[in-house]
């Protein structure tokens, strides 16, 4: 055991959508020891793809499993060369994940698609985040639960999205009937892990983060955990074995799941024993790696997008129509947790690049690179175009998986470049409809701190998101953040800090480099704010009789005046 | 003097866009004996642009004339390999272009361009049809237009085009006033080659041609030729001298321009004295030499398409909203021409090559042919895709430059083919609209002949337009239409035909092959084009208030339809 003197350490283990990182950090002060990346090696990056269905995302669990294995055993050998790391004085691990990506299982916790009879069943498979397939079915539950007395969506937004957990249930049980039959239960991702390593998968006790349950399977104290039995069985009548299946309290990821078993630290070169905190989504613990308090935005910016705020329990939090849920203790114990999000916004880029990047730009990697340097060239309004975000749905404000990308505005001389910057644009008007949604609703955006590889690494995304949303973009001090805010848990739930907000105050921070609003793009992009607004609610919304026969006009117009301004 | 049983020739040149092309064809039955293509030299292929407003484009007039030396004598020299051709067998030349393409001329008819003092303003230059930048002045003459007595715009669909004469002059006169004072007259390029090759340059007296005169300057004998002095200088005092140095009757090309002068005829390896047929645009002669005739919509498809139908004067026939002219003479001489068309259809194909394509498909010319390999795989509706055709404003039926493309409904997973196909698939429903326009006026469309090397060299293309307008497509026999009417019109100007009509029966024919529509694409296109032209009125359109809420759920369904076929 060490002194208490000596320097202690927490790993966070996060789960990415394509690879998952093991990230080492000095509790004292967040300092990052030591870190290894996994791709997961099934699919394509990760992804199992279905060629008749884009709306399908599906991930091998046995990427997980190898995926704990090799990035924490590589980290903890990388730490060595850290003269004051100890493998013994690793005191806790936290884990985050994607999410809701729920797994199959059987009775023993196994999941399906590692039984032989399984194994090539894409319904078996871990279902992703960011599958779509049970779009039809998330429509059906929001119709269904708008009319029980329990008021199952007003803590999601008003809408079920067919990215969440009965979705997709619900979805298995009507295209894979087998699997659904075969499945004793249905675990996240973000439950699996802590399960696996502390070994405990029994699915009727394995410990149920609550911000999983929470915000993707309409757990709430109100209505005693699940929803009911009978709102289940009338969704359909073997969806209410699962609640039967399922721990009847949910945790928050301060607490304890469970120790790491001796065969798993083994593996990976650790003691046994070692503190695991309950699990949770990437975005949240990430939230809290990058300092996230009352009036803080925070912004985690990867293939998708994860808006979180917290607010005080007792701030009178009204339910606000579009976020993706209003949580107690999800994402800091004692504090509403709020998340929202854009469904894509790498991927967008990433998209862009892999199927439209000229062949001038070289290879995707060259190519992001080019683009965005010939990009940040471009004076705002300049391209007279504007895009829509939505290439995988709306997810915030609209909740509506069934809508796509658009782009409006292209001439004959319009260039990639071009595209790509309306494409940036696009996510940072998607970013500022959730800002402005947060506000109408009385929550204040005091400050706003980005974290993920676009935050850190591409400058003209953040000053392209300060200008359009006209507020001062801050970056997460960390490069790491859900694994630093995955470490911070463990150090929680190892009891080595007395709260989440006592370890934030040591290991979290923002860098000196902040994104600040340029004026004169910033009133450009208030004009071209309300053209994607006329599109947004044209094509995103049922309501009103949009006039867009000034849309194309307006660009032009915007456009030449961008244009005589560069003279 | 050849004998009367020798073989004849005649010359077709055809300007277009990018080059020029003479073709050398035997009048007995349309044999191409030789042609050559000369690329202009100047600017981005032809066309000197301007990086502050891509409306610019404009040419330079030393390309026309080195063009038809270099064209003209080298398909002469090609002749020479044909042992029945003689260059004193020649009997007559035809020359089309593009048009409206004014060119500013000093007194002696000499473009400004050519001179030291204005060879490097880029208003001095020929003025390309689809130069844009008098888009405002093309606004208000409509207004303007639309309030006097004599009903300038009743023959040119009702909206003055910023493509056209006026609009151009008066632009020049408002942002290069001292080019517009400089030049005594504006000259059509479709006049100014007959006038150079028959040295007949005296802007007061040059033969105009009814075909530029009457689809592009609202000159019409109902009005006593170009409109009134009064209502020229309404729009700026300084055009009605434009008006007094023009020529008070307009030539149908059937008339002789003149004869090739010595000094020309040397310099191309040919006989002085040739019969030179009056000028007149690419697509008008086009459609002479694709057999156009009562009931036959002859679709020239080239950057841009131009539809050409003509109806028996005697057949009470409406004005036409939309169409950009209906003139008597204009295209076959006795019967009243009407023009349509497309502001880009090969362009956005072009552009989408040249600007997204990529690495994988290669080379621009690689490109095309994968793009269009991969594309022909597609179903009808499995993109999920839809767009506007608008990249270049839309000429008929909206003739509304303001306007732009529009992509809809692309996710993460769509394609480079995808989305070409889906531009190939918006230019059809243009042209659908096109036909439907006609024939709600009562001009019934009884065939469609397609000529340009896009009908000619791409199946995918033509089985598309088969599919979405449902019907059959036929092509025109001579790949080089523009330029085989030209030289039916060199040979009817020379008296060996005596009518256009004759020449065409033993000149013209299409293709055996015919692309009929498919019954199953068909039906799924008819439900894409009500999304098509749900867009086309809500974006193009002031009057109505669209819904768009369903736009782009209905192309997710027409797509899970589609991709349901597929399995």
């Amino acid at each position: 055991m060490a002194k208490k003197s000596d320097p202690a350490f927490a790993i966070g283990v996060d789960y990415g959508t394509n690879s998952v990182r093991a990230l080492i950090v000095d509790i004292a002060d967040g300092r990052e020891v030591a870190a290894h990346v996994f791709d997961y090696p099934s699919g394509e990056a990760g992804i199992l793809l279905d060629p008749k269905d884009p709306h399908t995302a599906r991930q091998n669990p046995a990427d997980y499993i190898e995926g704990f294995y090799k990035s924490v055993s590589h980290a903890v050998k990388a730490a060595a060369s850290d003269p004051t790391f100890r493998p013994e004085r690793v005191v806790g691990i936290g884990v985050d994940t994607t999410g809701s990506t729920p797994i199959p299982v059987d009775r023993s916790g196994q999941p399906l698609a590692l039984s032989p009879e399984f194994g090539k069943e894409l319904a078996a498979h871990a279902w992703l985040w960011k599958d779509h397939t049970g779009h039809a079915e998330a429509a059906e539950i929001t119709e269904k639960a708008k009319k029980v007395r329990d008021k199952y969506l007003d803590k999601c937004g008003g809408t079920y999205s067919s990215e969440w957990y009965w979705s997709k249930l619900l979805h298995c049980k009507r295209s894979a009937p087998k699997v659904f039959k075969a499945a004793y239960s249905w675990v996240e991702l973000a439950d699996f892990v802590p399960a696996y390593i502390t070994g405990n998968l029994n699915p009727d006790t394995l410990p149920r983060g609550i911000c999983a349950a929470g915000h993707k399977a309409m757990f709430h104290e109100a209505w005693g955990g699940l929803p009911s039995t009978k709102f289940l069985s009338s969704l359909d009548p073997a969806l209410a074995a699962i609640r039967d299946h399922y721990a009847p309290h949910a945790m928050t990821s301060d607490q304890k799941a469970g120790s790491l078993t001796a065969e798993v630290a083994a593996r990976v070169g650790l003691p046994a024993g070692i503190a695991v905190a309950v699990g949770a989504f990437d975005a949240h613990m990430g939230a809290v790696g990058a300092g996230i308090k009352a009036g803080t935005l925070v912004k985690i910016i990867g293939t998708s997008t994860c808006d979180m705020m917290v607010a005080p329990m007792d701030s009178g939090l009204p339910d606000i129509p579009g976020l993706c849920g209003i949580v107690p203790g999800s994402v800091v114990p004692g504090m509403y947790g709020l998340e929202a999000g854009q469904s894509a916004v790498g991927d967008i880029f990433n998209w862009f690049v892999k199927t439209l990047a000229p062949a001038q730009y070289g290879s995707e990697g060259d190519a992001h690179v080019g683009l965005t340097r010939d990009a940040a060239k471009l004076r705002p309004g300049a391209s007279g175009l504007v895009a829509l975000d939505w290439n995988n749905g709306n997810r915030t404000i609209l909740v509506d998986p069934l809508l796509s990308g658009l782009l409006v505005g292209q001439t004959l001389h319009t260039t990639a470049a071009e595209i790509y910057r309306t494409l940036v644009e696009a996510t940072a008007f998607g970013a500022l409809t959730i800002i402005n949604r947060f506000e109408e609703y009385g929550v204040k955006v005091k400050e706003v701190v980005n974290c993920g590889g676009i935050a850190e690494k591409n400058p003209m995304v953040m000053q392209i998101y300060a200008d359009v949303c006209n507020r001062p973009m801050k970056i997460s001090r960390s490069a790491q953040t859900c694994a630093l805010g995955a470490a911070i848990f463990g150090a929680v739930a190892s009891g080595a800090y007395k709260s989440v907000e006592a370890a934030q105050k040591k290991m979290t921070g923002v860098k000196e480099t902040v994104y600040k609003p340029a004026k004169s793009a910033a009133s450009v992009y208030a004009e071209l704010y309300r053209v994607y607004r006329t599109l947004h609610d044209a094509f995103g919304t049922a309501s009103g009789k949009p006039q867009l026969h000034g849309v194309m006009k307006d660009l032009i117009a915007i456009r030449d005046t961008a244009r005589r301004g560069a003279g």
